[in-house]
């Protein structure tokens, strides 16, 4: 399979690109790192990295921004963050990449454990994950050709602990690699709709 | 009680207020009906309405609009709709309404089924509705003072089938009156964190 990991440089996303291939022809996609890259609060990186890359079998976005702070803190502009990059900007690669996904391919967003299992100043990461495991519940019954759509929904990263890991006491970390293979299955799978939720 | 229901005279918020009215005083708040109005997608309209009314024990919010299109037709601007209005409408609710909280005070605000239940054309809704329950179980850990927050998240109305009816085939309409209870456990009763399922 041709598989475009948008986020293809992070974490998540090189874990992504280390665990499929050996079994693919995988296009990592990096935000300001990397030969390609796409920007995906902007509609028009995103139509320019599908009119360069072409027609492909999977799409992955490990890609996404949102705003911390304490809900007292928070303000619209602040959610704002989260809606026009994490939130729109996966929504916006599913809209606009369709056309792009052979039949039988697959769209697997990145949402994350925020959106059931809360941690202080975190309201703005549960709501924009919230919104992606319904958004991908009700793409998954529209998409047409056979095309599928799942969410893995990560823990705190064993990576990621050096920087978060005081707003995550208690919770497990998980490391990317096992993450990655949430993504795996989504791919090489033929589940849709589906929220995979690793290290909870 | 005090308590404030802002789309108070919509189908739902006029069934709470005849639920509650019997037992507090009930202030229902209009977006262009009724003695007082409240535009929720703008945050002046939030604020001059909670200098209006000043202090009260719970804000109920049945309001926000979000649009349907087959997946296929949506387009960013399109979910912009239900992001603008019935997401950061009732978040902003809550941020800019807070302060007009007393002590050991309410939020109720409004989801729906289509967040863990989709139809065809709903895919603007699943992601508010997924967005609206995740940020209510998030704030209700960061609220100070007792304040609480939880969310209904109703089935198709019996009192919405002649307009909506057509979309929700098989699914079990519930009248407007028996959603009201669950407004009424969330401001009476003392759970916080919840979204109430009504008629699913």
């Amino acid at each position: 399979m041709r598989v475009v990991v948008i986020g293809g440089t992070g974490t998540i996303g090189s874990a992504v690109v280390k665990e499929l291939k050996p079994r693919h022809e995988v296009i990592p996609v990096g935000n300001t790192k990397g030969e390609l890259q796409c920007d995906i609060t902007s509609e028009n990186s995103i139509r320019n990295l599908f009119v360069k890359i072409g027609n492909v079998d999977a799409v992955i976005v490990a890609a996404g921004e949102v705003h911390f702070d304490d809900l007292s803190e928070m303000t619209s502009e602040k959610y704002d963050v989260g809606l026009k990059s994490k939130l729109m900007g996966q929504v916006n690669v599913v809209l606009l990449g369709t056309p792009y996904l052979n039949d039988n391919g697959s769209f697997t967003l990145t949402s994350g454990i925020l959106s059931y299992d809360p941690i202080r100043a975190g309201s703005g990461a549960s709501l924009v994950n919230g919104a992606i495991d319904s958004f991908v519940r009700a793409a998954s019954i529209e998409l047409q050709r056979n095309l599928r759509i799942n969410a893995v929904s990560p823990s705190i990263l064993v990576e990621s602990m050096p920087t978060y890991g005081s707003y995550f006491r208690g919770y497990e970390p998980v490391p990317a690699s096992k993450v990655a293979l949430a993504y795996s299955k989504s791919v090489e799978g033929l589940q849709t709709g589906q929220v995979y939720r690793v290290g909870s």
